[in-house]
């Protein structure tokens, strides 16, 4: 190979480690096929050493480094620039769990790897590693730390973020910062994990970090219910909290065209309604110490909903079979909704106060402005997310929607990213919605951490001079 | 007056909003008097467009800023230094609590309201601020915030750090960053609100903050036992998690020598266990849905840990007024440490898997050299944090106790400083138990965002040159 930089880096992890053209491709686009880039080469590194030596030649070539995890990201965080310059640094060769402590209920891992394995190393142990997403088998943890991921289990167990203890990471010039460390409290100085978590790759390369651990509940209530509306779904939220305390651990609203779209594309997924179409519906779940206590529980909550008229029909999950069969319905939505055709796809949150209130100037504004269909009251309501989708008539229509509910978002104190992150696809809504002492900040951070931009360059947020 | 920023302070807050020479003393000092200083002047901004505009004064004129809350920093983090140079700003007249956002369960509050009207405004609201500390009646929201304050609902709810969702901070050049959103997801970008808690004052002023509001619980299960060793303490905190599960709000250590204390220097105090001194005891609570829920629970978590000979005797608490009683003992235990000597005091953190070991490598080893009196195992045992007090034989001796403390700590894995924070008191522990890695970041973070040092100079991480 004629180019240096490649060939250096091929000394420090191995030939077979650093491929180049027809290899590198499947690293030049996402798992969706929605963004491509074309990578100078992918580097391989065994460990965090190599990690370092990789990114310090990097620094040296001036080289960008794109940080490459289970490439599951929805905002092309994983992708490289066109350019043909960028290293792409894929973390799967560092994939150890490398301790459970199970007296300290905490885990170290490495960050490549895959979340599917750390919560199965986590449960050898009979203990709960809460993160779960649509991806978790293919997603990796350092990836799910730099994007702050989100997913089900939020509303009783926080983000990744609220679960990390502490992380290591590689910076640009290769220096590393961080211990590994399980401790519940430790006020010395910046807590500089929470710089790393959530900053997409473009501070540096999150090698291990050590994870808080649970006792897994021994049993589920489960129901799915109807209701009115999405404010009787506000409603019936509270109604749980008061009921179930801190055990909620799911609480996701579906409307109407969901089950419709169900129906019609994924007719295997049975409709928890025994075929009838509700006009709302959320699915709810705690958790409980036994099977007894979950059953007594449900029944309890979902007598006093009816007779508080907070909800119109509510069917209990009477097993686990019917209890995978609610949250299988739940999870085939995206796939059925993708077969009903092209849509644009937000992600945005809101206070729980205004949630119901923004869903209807949403769904009285999205038919007046081009959009033929319209999902809007979908998502995880417990934690005020929203994945909003509609189906615009046309290119005009689409652009007027998304400038419709970014305006509204802003509006009800929402906020344009609730988890999915900004990638390369929202550093211009970072710039136009972000408050500008927030961008200025975060740009002087990047700076400090990074003055050569060679960091995942292009993502989150965009500095004058370019990274080559 | 002849000093022209004074001045200019004064038009921007009122004159007798900005104090000096004998009206400024109280600023001067900590409240346990352990610090001193010589401050310029003290500032008291009534809104945060004058603390902004205070600020740039400040910038302009290269003068030290200190941020002052209610003074009640056990590390010296909100006393100027000596030089007469620093302009502290006291936040005590921003003290509003904004909003009260029952349905979001969050609340808005100005960084210089006291914590004990945080927690009123929303008990008033039927809701639960759960931050709770021994000053509560004296210290800020946002000190608290600075310093990420911890406390005694930690096991629980988390450091002030995991209940804040949004903050403003004004930047050392008069700049505002942020925004106060009540939001449970943003991934929009770096998550600045974290570096600016526990940054104490080094890196802007937080104005206002939303924090998360909780249902309180109905009722409350607590109890004394006493436990043979610290180990058998873990044994039964295992045992507690296992019974109470997420319920478990504090579970706290505390051996011989403090019951010894209480009777000598507290006798008012009601030894819980009949006039006994035991072992060592622990003071464990969990919340319930009702008091018969909370009876039945204690009694099964006391009968099946007697059973399983993990503790030697157990008093619950069979009544309000025994709770208070118990909580009452555990409360006046620093007083009564104080009123017996001169104590080197620590505030550490270990793995809990390491914890008991820790403990017992410090009780041998303390008193061979050359402490006549030692308090090692009391504290936050569930947070794995220890406040170690220790009663030198003489100043050589003190300077070799806290090398071994300190050391032994690093050794085990744990920090230096649990939640007291760095202040004046600990850079010198900061640069020497820190990883040189975080270190750096931290000045270069501290430079980007505050590069002519005037953001409470000399405290947390020491920059290269002054703050003039």
């Amino acid at each position: 190979m004629a180019d240096a930089l490649v060939n250096a880096l091929a000394e420090v992890c191995g030939a077979s480690n650093v491929v180049t053209g027809e290899d590198a491709r499947a690293y030049n686009h996402d798992f969706l096929n929605a963004f491509h880039g074309n990578a100078r080469a992918v580097v391989m590194p065994a460990n965090e050493n190599e990690v370092s030596q990789s990114a310090r030649l990097c620094y040296e070539a001036r080289a960008p480094i794109v940080p490459h995890g289970g490439n599951t990201s929805y905002a092309g965080g994983a992708t490289p620039d066109k350019s043909g310059g960028a290293i792409v640094m894929a973390m799967k060769r560092m994939r150890k769990v490398l301790e459970v402590d199970a007296r300290n209920m905490t885990m170290s891992v490495e960050a490549g790897c895959v979340l599917e394995d750390a919560r199965a190393a986590a449960a050898a142990k009979g203990l709960l590693f809460p993160l779960s997403l649509g991806a978790k088998g293919s997603c990796h943890i350092g990836g799910n730390l730099a994007t702050n991921a989100g997913g089900l289990n939020v509303l009783r167990y926080g983000n990744a973020r609220d679960l990390c203890l502490s992380l290591r990471a590689v910076l640009a010039d290769g220096n590393i910062a961080g211990e590994l460390k399980g401790l519940r409290k430790d006020n010395t100085g910046y807590d500089l994990k929470h710089l790393f978590i959530g900053s997409e790759g473009t501070l540096g390369i999150i090698t291990a970090a050590v994870f808080k651990l649970f006792a897994p509940p021994a049993a589920f209530g489960c129901a799915f219910v109807e209701v009115e509306s999405p404010s009787a779904a506000m409603d019936f939220l509270q109604h749980c909290r008061e009921e179930a305390g801190g055990s909620l651990e799911a609480f996701e609203l579906m409307p109407q065209i969901l089950f419709e779209l169900l129906a019609e594309h994924q007719p295997q997924a049975r409709n928890p309604f025994g075929g009838r179409i509700p006009k709302y519906a959320v699915l709810f779940e705690f958790a409980a110490r036994s099977v007894e206590e979950a059953e007594e529980k449900t029944a309890n909550v979902l007598e006093s909903a009816l007779e508080k008229r907070l909800i119109t029909d509510a069917v209990p999950a009477q097993n686990e079979t019917m209890r995978a069969q609610f949250w299988h319905a739940r999870e085939v939505t995206p796939e059925a909704t993708k077969r009903a055709g092209q849509w644009i796809k937000m992600d945005v949150s809101l206070p729980l106060s205004r949630l119901a209130a923004f869903v209807g100037r949403m769904e009285t504004a999205l038919p007046n402005i081009g959009a033929g269909k319209y999902i809007v009251a979908f998502g995880h309501l417990g934690d005020g997310n929203l994945h909003l989708s509609a189906m615009p008539d046309d290119d005009s229509a689409a652009e007027t929607i998304r400038g419709e509910v970014y305006e509204t978002v802003r509006e009800f104190g929402g906020s344009f990213s609730a988890e999915h992150g900004i990638g390369q696809s929202k550093p211009a809504l970072l710039a136009r919605y972000k408050d500008a002492g927030s961008v200025a900040t975060m740009r002087a951070v990047k700076h400090a951490l990074d003055a050569r931009n060679i960091m995942n360059p292009g993502k989150v947020v965009l500095m004058e001079s370019g990274g080559q």
